[in-house]
């Protein structure tokens, strides 16, 4: 049982006629069926067929107009282009981006801009009443548990809510598998030092979330980028002309929906993967952080899954799903558990104990996978409502990526636009964006942009994303000039 | 004003009797005034008379036979020695000590075992219902925003009052100065990464808390001890001879109530050890886990108070006084604070919002300061009856440490006892205590264990105590019979 083909009959419905609008036969400004006839051809309830309709006009794909029906507005086939893929040079290198990255966050972090550069869902898109009540019942069924120590490999209960859902993406995992962590980076952090040392080299996607980077840098390692395909993620020839040429300690890779891109690798790609670096003994440090928040049908396969020498160390969180203050994720690293368990100690001694109490308390009343329904939808409707947006006031050379999962977006601006400058220039009308190059340690992706779509859809983002279009211009101008 | 200083009437009087008790005025077998002839002596009610007898009843020092009064049960002036000070050679060395700690914390978290070992309160001495109001207050004011990142420097209202408390330790701190960590072990990570790279060396206190000697072998950097005592600390002439042989990157001393000798830094010491440092550009990571549990009538001042330099990254928690499990812990780093900032970004994002909220919203009410006295009163008790059970039923030869402050225990035992040996059989009763060689680098304290008095005293410590002592001679006389 996957958790993600349980759709609704309205999705259900509504997935009809969306697929019409995507073949063209259904195009902007033409009609759809009324109501009344899609109820009677689909064999639904008239609230079904309202349900699927009213669904659509939030991905912004129709448009109701008064006293006359819904019309097609907008189609995806008239979508941009995605982004290239960009073969990075394969030398590794002691990285340097730390000082760019820092200065970036420190203003996108500034609470007084419209952010649309932190990827974190907005606590209107989170199940407040649950997770207070998941709290509250925590904390009046002991006699003050919650202020101990849980410590490593962390809270029992909440190991076999994960070890559970493991089924989820075709894992089999134990609870004693899992060890619980301050969120993925910190379990991406202890999965580093577990496998690797100062010097050695991470093989990494390009590009990736710079996070990722400064976690790299800031252990000493070296960083080398891997060909990433906007679909279908980690080129796979490029990996292997890679390890054939240096000497790879690990790989790092966001396996699916890889932030900024977006793109999911297939199952046979994983499948391949495993196998390929297996046959290697080289660790793969696989970062699952978005797979549940996946937009098409169901939940993808981990790379974890053809795991058989406790090589893959699988790291995820529910910080952009559930609760990103709650900082509570966890890592199922294979052969590196003890090592990792023993990290953990040293660096953070243990998980907050009523974080990890709670969490376990909402999954284990069955609350969590209706929430993440909930909020895929309202993922899918912001990153579709952007991407019209961007289309509508971006140039027509902007190239756009269409992920799969996650809920940012990888934007092509033309070529003589420099992403550092634009971000300079937003800033000064208080919006932030995240530039490209600090998903890069090699000086790329400097007409790049990435656009999260964590916020709930407004006016004030649309201002912001217009804003963005006209400073784009100025400045696409502006080098032109030059010339 | 000095929080510490604010004792009441009772146990002002009862200090009064424990002086005549320490003088040897009063000695084991005496009768102690009667309540009414001490109520009119010392002009206070006959309840506080009562009250002040209770507290030296419950610290073992005063018994009460029925139909007769008071009498003196025990003094300290019958306490054995303490601990000698040892000279540890000043050799730096990469650690080895991961491997052997694991090993004995693994048993000391069996929650099977009476633990002796674990240095942590019983949540029976936390304000439980204060914290549970903290928290769903915390809760229901907002809409949710407690499940946002509150990214470094971290929660604004929790950073100003550290602040305000920093004049109780002769510090002026602004909430700008503060970075909030999880725990104070990640406080000293994050330090230690800052301050020093792999290969460096730290000078460090011998004994010490086994964590910093793990924190400091997970980092690939050497351990250089230093000789300290058990009342005063750190031994600043071998300081200053390591200090001249040997290139020292950095300083990590517990300069209030080491773990685990309970020493604490007299405030000349403090000043001149800042100023050895500052002068040769040394920084000191100064861990004050401890010093709001000063047993003595005041708060110690810190080494922090003399920094001019921005050279001392003062370290420290809530999680030895009022909450471990919400790993919550701060630093004000002086000159290394962005560095610091943003090392905390990158292991570990931002620390849990939530018990942000709720600890600040503890402190705004002004309940800290009287949930530590009465916390300190607890463990005051605690080590005192510990140390009794300690004089009954190890041998004579035993040598205890008169912690000032915290609430361990630093015991030598008879020199050929092995502590490691003595671990195992305690394991094999279900006792769980620390063996000495787990606080060196050197293999050395091989006949010292560290007894915690984190639990409230009951019949099963004292008999637990009993049973390490019987242990303890069978293991000599064993010992003695191979000679």
């Amino acid at each position: 049982m996957n958790i993600g083909t349980s759709e609704t009959l309205y999705e259900s419905v509504a997935g009809k006629i969306e697929s019409l609008i995507e073949q063209e036969v259904l195009q902007p400004g033409d009609k759809v069926p009324s109501v009344r006839k899609l109820s009677s051809e689909q064999g639904v309830s008239l609230s079904t067929a309202f349900q699927a309709y009213f669904l659509l006009e939030n991905k912004g794909l129709i448009e109701s107009k008064p006293r006359s029906g819904f019309y097609v507005k907008f189609a995806k086939s008239k979508l941009p282009p995605q982004p290239q893929l960009i073969f990075p040079k394969h030398s590794p290198s002691l990285l340097n981006v730390n000082e760019m990255i820092s200065k970036v966050l420190k203003e996108a972090r500034n609470e007084k801009n419209i952010s649309l550069a932190v990827a974190s869902p907005h606590y209107s898109l989170l199940p407040v009443a649950q997770l207070n009540k998941a709290i509250t019942q925590t904390i009046r069924k002991g006699k003050g548990e919650y202020l101990n120590y849980d410590f490593p490999p962390g809270h029992e209960r909440l190991r076999r809510q994960i070890a559970r859902r493991s089924f989820d993406w075709g894992g089999n995992l134990h609870s004693d598998d899992i060890i619980i962590t301050f969120g993925c980076m910190e379990a991406l952090n202890l999965c580093l030092r577990a496998v690797a040392s100062p010097g050695d080299t991470i093989a990494i996607e390009s590009p990736t979330y710079y996070g990722i980077l400064q976690a790299i840098e800031s252990l000493g390692m070296k960083a080398m980028e891997i060909a990433t395909h906007p679909e279908t993620g980690v080129d796979l020839d490029d990996l292997e002309k890679a390890l054939n040429k240096t000497k790879v300690t690990a790989c790092l890779f966001v396996t699916n929906f890889n932030n900024p891109l977006g793109s999911c690798m297939p199952v046979k790609n994983k499948r391949k993967l495993v196998n390929l670096l297996a046959h290697r003994e080289i660790p793969l440090i696989e970062d699952d952080l978005y797979g549940d928040l996946f937009l098409g049908k169901s939940r993808p396969v981990n790379a974890k899954a053809f795991d058989k020498k406790g090589l893959v160390l699988l790291c995820s969180s529910f910080s952009k799903s559930l609760a990103p203050g709650f900082r509570v994720g966890w890592t199922s690293p294979g052969r590196f558990k003890e090592k990792i368990e023993r990290l953990k100690f040293m660096t953070t001694v243990a998980t907050s104990t009523l974080n990890q109490m709670a969490i376990a308390h909402f999954l284990e009343n069955g609350s969590y996978d209706r929430h993440l329904r909930k909020i895929r939808t309202a993922f899918n409707n912001q990153i579709s409502l952007t991407t019209q947006a961007i289309v509508k006031y971006f140039p027509p050379e902007t190239k756009i990526t269409r992920p799969s999962g996650g809920f940012v977006l990888w934007v092509e601006l033309p070529g003589n636009v420099d992403a550092m400058e634009l971000h300079e220039a937003a800033r000064a009308k208080h919006i932030s964006i995240a530039p490209g190059p600090i998903f890069s340690t090699k000086n790329q992706y400097n007409n790049f942009i990435r656009i999260s779509c964590g916020l709930p859809w407004s006016e004030k983002i649309e201002e912001a994303i217009k804003e963005i279009g006209k400073l784009i211009i100025t400045l696409s101008n502006h080098q032109l000039s030059y010339l």
